[in-house]
């Protein structure tokens, strides 16, 4: 049986919301109620919304969370120097152990950004879904495959894919952690391995979360080896067409209109990573408009701290907000309402999960924000712009997930523990400097 | 007589600096030493250095400090639509007293992100004076012309211009103040006028403080009206060789390689905004490489917040790293500490300070970061580029400007009195709304 124990209902008493005072009443792991003025049940715990208003919560929708670890290390490198000569000596010294403390790190990060859910694609899974789960947030745990062609590398990834499942499933008690697979990219994963797990998903509805057309050479490679682009290809394999809503293409980047026309009819989930693109150099004329005018469901997420640095869905909005009408030239496209409701709501929905709305019945994950920040003043009605165009993190105070209460006044039950532990991982992980 | 009274030296212990530890002494405006080991004085402040990093502070070189009050103001909307509309018609209803209270948000905002010294293009020149003053940072107020080309308008600046620089002078004290010239735009002051405030700004050591080539239809506009690019025209009329290196070009966004290597020769500075050019859509294409290789002085701007919504060079400082890696497709393009330069030391260099250097003699202008917010961990000699690249402003913990302590523990002297006061005259600055 999954689910979380039953505990006392929250009363959210006089929060903005939409500039308007309300009272929130979360039962159970949802939202039961919003109105001017709510009754509060006597066996309620009363939240004080004064000098706060109340938004839903972001969902990193591509991440590498215990990459963490990571962060700082080797960046201003040419990618493929980054990655040969820094990162992967170093990602062979990864056990359990430094798996569990980056991910309480990546998740204590994110709660401090007012994020929720994140959909990850890591190793040493059970490990991360342990971390989740204690961090009381929400998890896509993707079991990352590469097989690089070698048929029996593809033979052991079939046993793999099967017994992680299997321990996942057992391993995670509240519901709130959920198994996937993850591809690592069409370079790096046979045909066969690829198609053998779009119908392992399709059996079994599980999420396929795949890098996709990241880099302008990939998708030239693409072609040099098969004719065709990256989703022409997996379109061609059948993968689109077999995973529908349950592909989450990251990056998504370098995409032609018909591409982009491709992925929607196929109501495919595209994850814009906007900093992690910068960064590395890979480019920044996301398709949003495109896609989502295609029938795409566009999210939004960072990438994993060793390529972006941060995990904050706060910035990452303003930086795709800010991108889209600087490459268009136009002030007016992705005002900040929209902004949100591709770092939350569509984030929500790529998971299949009924959050990122402010509304009786939505799942009960929301944020309260400190409207005496800096940041927002003056009042002026504008609490919405504030948060996503003038706001840093640290005006979110409270974060609330399924439910429950994972941060307030901005202190996360364990953070100094869990920070001195992460702290000491690094001895363990990074042994080797270029 | 200028200078701010004699106060007890600081004595900063145990500071991490380049990841060693040292101390740091600091007597009257400047620093007296930088050592692994110093001797503290026995009259010295003692400031705990443990757990935290310094950096030499952030200069704001292009801002509207009190146009804060309209944060949020009507965004999302067309560039000229948002002026005519919701900007312009407000702006007739500016008081003394809201400027005074519109740059006291400011600069309480700007020290919360570790800025301590600004260059302001804005009206009621004492008001914003006497409000940097009171604020403990450095500015250069800006003296905005516009004439339009209006002859009756143009004679009147010219006695006006004197008169502000007359008051100035005489109404700050500390020496942190210091008046400059701020011609609007080419689009907006006649040819005349821009040539006698380039005479006036050379005669009297004053900076001459600009927009320039802010958008594409400013330049085809210049083409069409003079036959001339702006930087072309300024440089025909003879403003560039005059004023030299206190000319200032605010934004100089729409450059050929040619104007670069122009305003290069003549020893010009220029200020990226990067995140006010992307929110109104104006381009991203800032010619950072050449200009600086041509010998131009480049350095940093947030613009007013009725633009880019915030005052926090931290933020913008990462954004400008990010454009300049993802516009040219090169991830080693600007690195973490070219990045702190741009928007440090070029800043105080184009204001003509030595600050922005942490060594002895320079000006102490400087901040303590506390390494253990959660986007400096984990700890692996990366404090610079977690600065810059993961990290927000509640990380800066203590602000130094001129030697004396303006924040500590993140708390500013009078910032509630600051934010009550700053709220109430919203009321009577948007009288309209669209």
């Amino acid at each position: 049986m999954k689910g979380e124990k039953k505990r006392s209902p929250l009363f959210i008493q006089g929060v903005l919301l939409d500039e308007q005072k309300v009272d929130i009443l979360i039962e159970d792991s949802r939202i039961a109620g919003i109105d001017a003025k709510l009754e509060m049940p006597a066996s309620a715990l009363l939240i004080d919304g004064r000098g706060k208003a109340v938004f839903p919560t972001f969902v990193n929708m591509h991440t590498h969370a215990a990459m963490t670890l990571f962060r700082g290390f080797g960046d201003d490198h040419p990618l493929q120097e980054w990655l040969q000569e820094w990162i992967w000596p170093n990602e062979k010294n990864l056990t359990e152990e430094i798996i569990y403390w980056g991910t309480r790190l990546a998740c204590l990060e994110m709660i401090k950004s007012g994020t929720t859910a994140f959909a990850d694609m890591y190793f040493h899974l059970p490990a991360a879904a342990k971390a989740v789960e204690e961090s009381g947030i929400r998890a896509l745990l993707g079991y990352t495959v590469f097989d690089f062609g070698d048929p029996a590398t593809a033979a052991k990834v079939k046993d793999e894919v099967a017994e992680w499942h299997c321990r996942i499933s057992k391993e995670t008690g509240s519901g709130r952690v959920c198994y996937g697979l993850a591809p690592h990219a069409p370079y790096t994963v046979s045909d066969k391995t690829l198609s053998w797990l779009a119908d392992y998903a399709a059996e079994n509805g599980l999420k396929y979360h795949i890098h996709m057309s990241e880099t302008e050479s990939e998708v030239e490679n693409s072609i040099a080896q098969h004719g065709k682009r990256p989703y022409e290809h997996l379109h061609d394999l059948g993968i689109l067409q077999k995973t529908g809503d349950r592909f989450i293409g990251a990056h998504s980047l370098h995409l032609t209109e018909e591409e982009a026309e491709m992925v929607g009819r196929n109501r495919c989930n595209v994850v814009h990573n906007p900093n992690s693109n910068l960064k590395l150099g890979s480019g920044f004329k996301f398709l949003y408009q495109e896609l989502s005018q295609a029938g795409c469901n566009v999210s939004l997420g960072t990438d994993g701290c060793s390529s972006s640095n941060n995990l904050d869905m706060l910035e990452a909005t303003k930086t795709m907000a800010l991108l889209q009408k600087g490459w268009r030239g136009d002030p007016t496209t992705m005002p900040a309402r929209e902004a949100l409701e591709v770092a939350s709501r569509n984030g929500y929905r790529a998971l299949g999960l009924d959050g990122g709305q402010l509304r009786a019945g939505a799942l009960a994950d929301l944020m309260l924000v400190d409207i005496n920040n800096v940041a927002f003043l003056p009042h002026n009605d504008n609490t919405l712009s504030n948060l996503i165009y003038a706001a840093h993190s640290d005006a979110i105070d409270t974060v609330i997930c399924n439910g429950r209460i994972v941060m307030e006044g901005r202190r996360v039950a364990d953070e100094d523990e869990i920070m001195k532990n992460a702290d000491k991982m690094v001895g363990e992980l990074i042994k080797h400097r270029p």
